[in-house]
């Protein structure tokens, strides 16, 4: 573990190490099971006694176990580097955090890439289809590993906040509260719709092999195809529009069918970098469970929620159109029908879906104060001491 | 040509017939040079006497020189039948309509997959960059080839729009009004970005082979992403979640990537059946000549429209969130600017960018009523009477 004996004082977590947790068999939510079953995780701060300061933080699609430090001989932070250290909003003084790349990711935890214990090859499409469920019930037996009975919080922005919805649902007394940014209870057709271009972008690509690519040339066209479709999605009208508008690169040819808007460049860019850290077939395999994800399982979801004590707050983002703030609004008003204390908080902000990762003084404010009513003097607060 | 000598009296044009212009030598805004050029027409209606009831129809990027009626041996009428014919809002009892398929395009009119008479073979790659400019060029010899001095009218959605705008800046004392439907004055980088990714997919496709796919396999992969990509955005969440929801198709296995959900399958179809009618390279030269058109060339709008005396009619919709209504009210504010006589309407629909297809009983009568007002008793109204 990357437990450090003392608490820092420098405001970054410094030098961290993915680890890794590895457990016989699961069974997943299709029937099918996946063994063994290795997840890669990272943790910041230090458990406490009681056990009781542990925060899950939860990756969207394209991120891993990685949230904060660097990595010895690397230069770029982990994905929330910013939220994540002493005297940050998750404050690395106080709370115990555990971050784990999800099943079927492609960042150390067992997904298509992995080898398949049968064939003594990577799995590719053998790999059986995975759920937003499955993924929480890897870490719920991490969480178990470390001997914590409840956590003090679960916190994720897009796929972040499936899983900790479905922690919300599936496993509610593990948890004394979960912080939900810029997601949705399922996805509507038209987030479907993005991401079933990109994984057409991929599959259409002769590279791909029906998965089978991990021994030739990668599906790279495809996977960067899906990668610029989405991030569109994850940029706003606005924000694109102050960020680019209609500049044009010096360095090309007019006239010809190559990058010249700048737009274009950054998403190329964006595109080309993206296949070399990512699986194509983990992309597959995740947006499809975030496809498939139903907190409540066709039911309405204040149904599913029924009984549930933790403390929620959601955050949406104003220019967020690829999860807009109805979405967000929509998950409170489910949480206030069934009695749950909820807090609802719209940050105006331009930057799109990408928000959730750059508003970082208004979600430090937020969920600053949401742990600290939570957990005070190293004692959990209100109706969960124990 | 297809004129009637007697107008008919059913509500649609009946059998109608492609015909086709040629001209030697089209030169280029680019510097380059097009020859011969043909552009493929329909007419609708009669042209009157004193030649001042036509009307030009402008397509967007899939549409075509069919815009009315039905050919022959076919059931499907013209991209915008429901708003061309007797009685209909552009009433071939009382106006003469053209409709020519664009330059670049692959529906009769030069583009490049026409032959290079330099070669013997289709042009590919070698056709030269074209413009929205170079297109109204097209149809300005189109029009004149009529003897037709002023047009009643320039009609146009999304493309189309670009087209009329172009009209209105480059030939105002050829029009007497301009009809802007969920257009813009040039694109913003999220439109720029949702074509670019459209010709990426187009160009990763091997069978793209840098254009010269004619005598092979087509990029029909690539260009079928290309469509869903464009579709998702013809449409808004609000449409797709009332055709659509989370249903699935029954016929599929679940957990394989199938396109299992209905709105997969709906993407996959009208991808597949895009393939059959378009012509990948006339995708690249249409789109790229979409994100380079700038109505004002960088400047102001207002300062290209000065001294411009022609009638102009904008029209929004609630939901377009391809072409946003603050777009169109841009247009309007650069008309009022210069003192033009300018109408902005915005129709509620919830049918996004689409809208322009399909909210045919308001802009029936917003277009009637705008051409009736220019045009009365077979007389064009107003400072235009010649």
């Amino acid at each position: 573990m990357t437990i450090r004996e003392t608490p820092v004082l420098s405001n970054d977590v410094g030098v961290v190490r993915t680890q890794y947790f590895t457990f016989s068999e699961l069974p997943l939510e299709s029937g099918e099971k996946i063994a063994p079953v290795t997840i890669a995780y990272e943790t910041y701060g230090v458990l406490n006694r009681q056990r009781s300061n542990a925060v899950l933080l939860l990756h969207a699609l394209s991120g891993d176990a990685h949230a904060a430090g660097i990595h010895k001989g690397e230069n770029d932070p982990g994905w929330w580097d910013s939220m994540v250290g002493p005297g940050k909003a998750l404050d690395t003084n106080k709370y115990f955090l555990i971050c784990s790349n999800v099943l079927g990711g492609c960042k150390g935890s067992t997904g298509p890439g992995s080898i398949n214990p049968k064939t003594g090859k990577p799995y590719g499409l053998d790999f059986p289809l995975i759920s937003i469920n499955d993924m929480v019930e890897c870490q719920l037996r991490l969480v178990d590993s470390f001997g914590i009975r409840s956590l003090l919080t679960v916190v994720g922005g897009s796929m972040g906040g499936m899983q900790a919805l479905s922690w919300l649902v599936k496993h509610p007394q593990k948890i004394r509260s979960a912080i939900l940014i810029a997601t949705a209870a399922r996805h509507n057709p038209q987030q479907i719709a993005f991401n079933e271009v990109g994984r057409q972008a991929i599959m259409a690509d002769p590279h791909w092999k029906s998965g089978n690519y991990y021994e030739g040339p990668l599906p790279a066209k495809g996977l960067a195809v899906a990668r610029m479709v989405g991030h569109i999605t994850y940029m706003s009208d606005a924000s694109m529009t102050e960020k680019f508008g209609r500049t044009r690169k010096n360095d090309v040819q007019p006239f010809k069918f190559t990058a010249d808007f700048e737009v274009e460049g950054y998403l190329s860019y964006r595109g080309h970098s993206f296949v070399k850290r990512f699986d194509a077939n983990s992309y597959l395999y995740i947006t499809k469970a975030m496809d498939n994800f139903d907190a409540s399982d066709g039911r309405p979801l204040q149904r599913a929620l029924e009984g549930v004590k933790a403390k929620v707050m959601v955050i949406a983002f104003e220019s967020d159109w690829l999860y807009p703030p109805y979405q967000s609004r929509d998950l409170v008003k489910a949480c206030k029908l069934c009695g749950l204390e909820a807090t609802y908080c719209k940050i105006d902000s331009n930057y799109g879906h990408d928000a959730f990762l750059l508003e970082i003084d208004e979600e430090t404010h937020l969920i600053g104060h949401f742990l600290k009513k939570l957990y005070r003097d190293g004692e959990v607060s209100g109706e969960y001491d124990s």
